[in-house]
């Protein structure tokens, strides 16, 4: 058997994989046009087997609702997107519009309305500005490389767009997957929800699909630090319309690992740029816990440091204040021993055996001033890895958030 | 039956109660003298029945590991405190000291080591300067009134003493509750412990003692939203010398609900103070959580929203941004029926039956500018309530913590 090989594609997005294309527009959804485009479509030439994973608030956004009854039965050909306004705590009015928005995307693309997927990220409480999408749909033209456009349309305090796309070989078929996400990192804000949308020209199985979501988001998106602050709105879409021809990937196949891999490989990098892009955020921070007595205890630890508004904070100030983050795994509720820790920041070996090192401090300020900050801690009690990705703590993150709607 | 009767001292403190002394002095373990004092004593004239509650960190300082061992038998004569370092992460070298500590109090004062408790907060991970200890212990004189010197002594960020007492007149008897406390609110910062020392001149069963202290630090210290970070050093302590003359106060007594009713308004009073007095914090906001289906589910949704940074930063700029209170109530895990909620910031009624209401911007910004930010959300889904404070965010609050070591 032929060894896989999985590269990204330099300038990949959405509709990098065969036979989808997208195209956005700026409707006026968007007060200010700080990225002008604010409604877009992503639509696929086949249906696409279809799984999402949305939101875990009690509270959820219109759209939130309609996709959840929509892929039930696995199965979509577009979705339709906006930036502005969430359509979130609209009541009955709310679900109308999302199902209308639906309905007008898909006359313009002659599909099942039923086939159509909603996403909306923006304020809450407004009702959504149909007369602006009404006309806004209409307006936008579906491309083979629309992928980038869309990036832009779904952005709302982002400062840049994210996307990507891998090529794989696995044995003897290749394909693509494709991505794009938004996201402001730090501690999730609800008014700038998390959304990624995947793509594949593979044929996957349906509950394959949907397992290897659940998995790939579980190493990516549930390991930033914006899961903190769960948005009504928040949802990981994968289409898969199979026009690579192949044999459907499932749990059997040869490729099923491969496919794993590279739909880990992207959620990973779209996890990274939306922490990386953090409202006001200037660096991106990585923890790896390592030797924990569980997959679930090395999950939580990871996340508890890096979402410590102590540790964002330090690392900001590049202080090399190292007790912040064994006293957040302290924290996190995850069996520790003082005497088995080991930390690094970056490569300073700072805490051994449970006893503080002599160290350079400037060598810690070095690595704390650098754009990625690698934390490496060991609590050496059993095997158990895992990494979580936040952000600093800024000034400047507490000023966006003091004035959204003033 | 003559009615309870609770009533604040003006310029009440930990020495209010009869038979307690405190003294403190500089003996130069903090760098920089902000507060000029950093080491002090607590003395009971007579043996006091003690409880206390502790950390739930996984990593405890050496004080709290001494404190835990000496308070299974419930008595205490005696604390010895300092600020400036909080013998943390020290491992057995931390644990000699902490008994060292005791040790020259108990010498000063005349009583037994085993009687003698002790607790530190500041820089962890570095060993306490014993040389400057050993002097300063000799140093210190005890007084009557010495509390408010005390309160000052255990101070890190704190920008003021936080202090109170209560006189009680309850069925035949009358006594005292004093209190004092330090902490820096907001998220509990890890390196400005949460201390709160209380006193009372009551015969209180040790007991009753215990399981009084429980209860109100349940409706107190564990409702402000220094409760996400807990601290290595986090203690509250009471101590009942029974000067009175009482009759033990126990389940049974006729004094027991006021005992509790007057140690939970100390608690109140002095963790209000602790959120308050929040790093950079400049108001208190007070979240109540009405009609919730349990008290524990009122109480996650409090806290909750009192802990939301997206919150706290908005009140900080009197954002009138309301969806984030109840998309952080959706995302407590808590029952929540959006068509159900009612929402007041302050006097103002903004959500009613999951319906925004049309308010006037300015009469919700005029509340957000007040220095005490009351919130009610009512869930009407059952009858329990509870009430959590908290602090905004400031850009100060970060700027504090990114500059803390260097």
């Amino acid at each position: 058997m032929e060894a896989s090989k999985i590269d990204f594609i330099p300038g990949g997005t959405v509709t990098s994989p065969q036979g989808f294309r997208a195209g956005a527009t700026y409707a006026g959804i968007k007060k200010k046009a700080e990225h002008s485009l604010d409604l877009g479509i992503l639509f696929s030439e086949e249906p696409c087997a279809s799984a999402a994973l949305f939101t875990t608030n009690r509270i959820k956004s219109a759209p939130i609702v309609l996709c959840q009854e929509r892929l039930q039965k696995g199965r979509a050909v577009a979705l339709v997107v906006n930036s502005g306004c969430a359509n979130i705590f609209t009541g009955e009015q709310g679900l109308a519009d999302a199902a209308e928005m639906a309905d007008l995307a898909a006359q313009g693309i002659g599909a099942s309305p039923e086939d159509i997927l909603v996403a909306s990220t923006g304020v809450t409480g407004q009702p959504l500005p149909m007369k602006l999408i009404r006309a806004g749909i209409s307006q936008i033209a579906l491309a083979n490389d629309g992928g980038q456009e869309l990036a832009k349309a779904i952005l709302t305090t982002d400062t840049v767009p994210k996307e990507t796309a891998v090529a794989v070989r696995a044995s003897d078929i290749k394909f693509t997957i494709g991505g794009i996400a938004k996201g402001s990192g730090m501690i999730h804000p609800d008014l700038a929800t998390m959304f990624c949308f995947l793509t594949t020209d593979a044929a996957v199985e349906l509950a394959f699909l949907r397992s290897a979501l659940r998995k790939a988001v579980d190493v990516s998106f549930n390991m930033i630090s914006v899961d903190g602050d769960t948005s009504p709105s928040d949802m990981v879409l994968i289409m898969a319309n199979g026009l690579v021809g192949n044999e459907p990937i499932s749990p059997g196949s040869r490729q099923a690992d491969t496919f794993q891999q590279a739909l880990d490989r992207v959620c990973i990098y779209l996890a990274r740029a939306i922490a990386r892009d953090g409202e006001g955020a200037t660096k991106l921070i990585e923890v790896t816990v390592n030797g924990a007595i569980s997959a679930a205890e090395a999950r939580l630890a990871a996340r508890t440091v890096v979402s410590s508004s102590l540790v964002k904070a330090a690392v900001h100030g590049a202080d090399p204040n190292w007790g912040r983050i064994i006293v957040a795994a302290g924290r996190s509720g995850v069996e520790v021993v003082e005497s088995n820790i080991d930390l690094h920041i970056g490569d300073v070996s700072v805490v051994k055996g449970g006893r503080p090192l002599p160290f350079s401090e400037q060598s810690v300020v070095r690595v704390l001033k650098q754009s990625e900050v690698p934390i490496t801690l060991h609590l050496n009690l059993g095997t158990a890895s895992a990494t979580a990705w936040g952000c600093d703590l800024s000034e400047e993150y507490v000023t966006i958030n003091s004035q959204y709607m003033t």
